[in-house]
């Protein structure tokens, strides 16, 4: 009998599912939207009884097309990523980019409607890609590795023993929020110089626009973007073309996340950190000066030993294949 | 039949050995000189082996003596704290206070004495500490804590679900070599800006002197202090006298410790961070700062949650007791 899980990567603007099996292959997929905050202030916010819904009717129908491709098919269970999921309480909690309000028991909401699944798990979408590393990925065979994710944030996953380290109350593993430069750029959490408000894809735009202010780089490729509409692949095909200006992006970029993975070096000496996210796909550009900084910024102890790789999870089905791996780990099959 | 554990604590300048009972109480205690690194460039180096066959003398008097106190009693084994000592190899790796170079394997050489124990085993003091508080103080019971040890450097042990973090080569928890202040204070370590570069107890004489120099504070107690001469028992009992100078380096240590804690909850959400050491016992002088600052750089999921509590083992016997407990975490007694 084969083995499938479903994984779920709830995003601020998608809802993405697939059927994954024990490969790490997509067997099939679907999407819905999620749900928005309402733009008149007054509005009702969305029910999240209604999105459980939406939920379970396409994990049903996602069922059915699975058990269509082969019959003989076990579906193990549901693992969901969502911004602030706590493993622990089955709960998202306050997330700033969903519409719904508090704690939201999602796990046991959605049991309900699945009670013959052997395991239901929620987790933030970083954890969710470093489980997903662990099982499929780069990090196979790894006791401790952390996995940093380069996006609209920074997130992280930190595996200690084989095991993701939740902390005392599920949410551990917010490196994107460790300081980087005190009283530096306002990150999206309210505080300033945080490791996010540097290394993020928007974090990115923002060193660029510095050094184009620095520098009066009219020249530049990048002179004639918005600050809106400058994005960190329009600076990676840039710097691709030798934009001076871009590849120092890039190069400050590395230089700071350096200096991050070196704190994380110093609390946890991983065997390895993987990168993940658009902005790695630069490679060399960002992978050579990250990995100098860190050694740089390391203990004579720690000196090159600690290996910094991409991740190995396909870029478009990650968020769904790291969500489903919360399965495979729960019922260690 | 009562059950012990030796505890030793090797430092730059002396060995020390208590034997240590389930309870935390030290039943008996001994002290060597550690040796020290020849004076003259062309002098030969310490041999280990004396050093190996000093500890083994000692460690049998202290048996003796426990056997004499106690006639039923059993010696379970043997825990060891050191500068860059390695709990999976049971080596010393070039500690750089210590006059032994390169890698020293302490626990295979002092295994050939003790065969007979079931346990032997090494981490460093900090390391060691986080198994002290957790084996017999303030951290009974807890699953995910820190701890924070502050003393001529700062050290630290990290906790994840019940377990010491020892990381992928056995040197995990150096939160003290954090990155600070970019291109801050030079660090012990060589780099610029590290923690412990303002958080220990040197780095308070350092902040001290900053004041003076910046206030031009003729007028302060710490004023008649040469730079060699100023440590951080003065600076504590000048703050006490109302000293402003005094009274600022206790604010802007804490600030900064604070700083540093946000960054390990934010890898890691412990339930508690203690701190140990000469500068925790200013209490609320520090405490209060330090948690105010983590607390102002915690993302919203955290605040309020974390506990930064004193160590509750006793100040002169916590290196002895914390490497005792290596034992009873070894053998599960």
């Amino acid at each position: 009998m084969k083995k499938v899980a479903i994984g779920i990567d709830i995003g601020g603007t998608n809802t993405v599912f697939g059927v994954v099996d024990q490969e790490g292959h997509v067997m099939v997929r679907d999407k819905i939207d999620t749900p928005q905050k309402p733009k008149d202030e007054g509005a009702p916010a969305p029910e999240i009884g209604e999105y459980v819904n939406a939920l379970s009717t396409t994990i049903e129908k996602l069922i059915n097309s699975v058990k269509l491709l082969n019959s003989d098919v076990e579906i193990l269970g549901i693992g969901i990523g969502a911004p602030n999921g706590n493993y622990y309480s089955g709960t998202i909690e306050y997330a700033p980019n969903l519409p719904f309000k508090g704690i939201i028991p999602l796990i046991d909401l959605l049991r309900k409607n699945f009670p013959e699944l052997r395991a239901l798990a929620l987790t933030n979408d970083a954890n969710a890609a470093a489980i997903g590393e662990m099982i499929y990925g780069g990090a196979k065979g790894m006791k401790d590795f952390v996995m940093y994710t380069l996006g609209t944030g920074v997130g992280s996953g930190i595996v200690v023993n084989g095991d993701l380290v939740y902390g005392h109350d599920g949410f551990a593993g917010e490196c994107g929020h460790t300081m980087l430069v005190p009283d530096g750029r306002l990150c999206g959490c309210g505080t300033k110089g945080h490791l996010e408000a540097y290394c993020s894809a928007p974090g990115m735009k923002r060193t660029a626009f510095e050094i184009l202010v620095r520098d009066n780089a009219t020249q530049s490729l990048l002179a004639k973007y918005s600050f809106n509409d400058l994005n960190s692949k329009i600076i990676f095909e840039a710097a691709e073309k030798g934009d001076a200006v871009a590849k120092e992006v890039f190069a400050k970029t590395g230089e700071w996340l350096g200096q991050g993975l070196a704190d994380t070096v110093h609390h946890l000496s991983p065997q390895a950190i993987f990168l993940f996210g658009g902005p790695t796909a630069a490679g060399d550009l960002i992978f050579k000066p990250a990995i100098d900084s860190m050694e740089a910024h390391l203990l004579p102890i720690f000196k090159n030993k600690i290996k910094v790789l991409p991740s190995q999870l396909p870029e478009g089905d990650a968020a769904v294949i790291g969500a489903s791996a919360l399965v495979w780990k729960e019922v260690d099959a």
